[in-house]
C-alpha cells in the first residue's frame, strides 16, 4: 500500500494537469492530506461510493497517461544518470569520457 | 509557417500517444510526410474541410498538452544545460562546482 502511494504520489505530480479539478481535490485529498473516503464525502456532501468510483478511474487515467508519456520512467532513469555523474565527479580525477558519455545517455531520453 | 512545422513536429513527437489514431495518421501525413489537405482527403475519401477542421483541433490540443505539461519547453532547457556541460568538459580544467551546479539544475527541471 505504501509503495502504490508513493507510486500515486509521483503520477499525480507529472500529470495532475490533465485531470478535472474534481479529480485534483479527490486525489490531493486522499493521496498527499491523508483524508480517508468518508472524511472527503462529508467535505463534499456525496456518497463514499462516489468518490471511491472517482479516485479508482483517476488512478487508471494516471496509469494510462504514464503508458503513454513515461514521464515518471524517464524520471527515474534522468536522476540515475545525474547521480552517477555527481559520483563521477567526486572523484580525484573524472573522466572526462564518462561523463561526455553519461550526458549523451541523458540527452537519447528525450 | 517553417517556424510553425518545426513546433508542431516537435509537439506531435512528444504528445502523439495521446491523439486518436485518425489524428495521428492525418497529422503524420500533412506535418512528417507534407501531404496536401487535398491529398489526405483523398486518400481517406473524406473532405478537404473534415481534414482540415481535424488537423486544426489536432493543433489546438496538441498547444494545450505542452501548456500543461511542458515537455516541449523542458526538452529545451534540458538541452541546453547539457549542452553547457558538454563545453565545460571540453575545457583543459573543468570546474567541478560549475559542473555540478548544472547537474542540480537539471534535477529541478523534472
Amino acid at each position: 500500500m505504501l509503495e502504490k502511494t508513493t507510486r500515486m504520489n509521483y503520477l499525480f505530480d507529472f500529470y495532475h494537469s490533465l485531470l478535472t479539478p474534481k479529480q485534483q481535490s479527490y486525489m490531493s485529498l486522499y493521496y498527499l492530506d491523508d483524508y480517508s473516503l468518508g472524511e472527503i464525502a462529508e467535505e463534499y456532501d456525496v456518497s463514499r461510493q462516489a468518490v471511491y468510483d472517482n479516485i479508482k478511474r483517476t488512478e487508471a487515467m494516471l496509469e494510462e497517461y504514464e503508458e503513454k508519456l513515461l514521464l515518471l520512467q524517464k524520471f527515474h532513469e534522468r536522476a540515475g544518470l545525474l547521480k552517477k555523474m555527481k559520483r563521477l565527479l567526486l572523484e580525484e580525477n573524472p573522466s572526462k569520457q564518462e561523463l561526455l558519455d553519461t550526458i549523451v545517455e541523458l540527452e537519447n531520453l528525450d
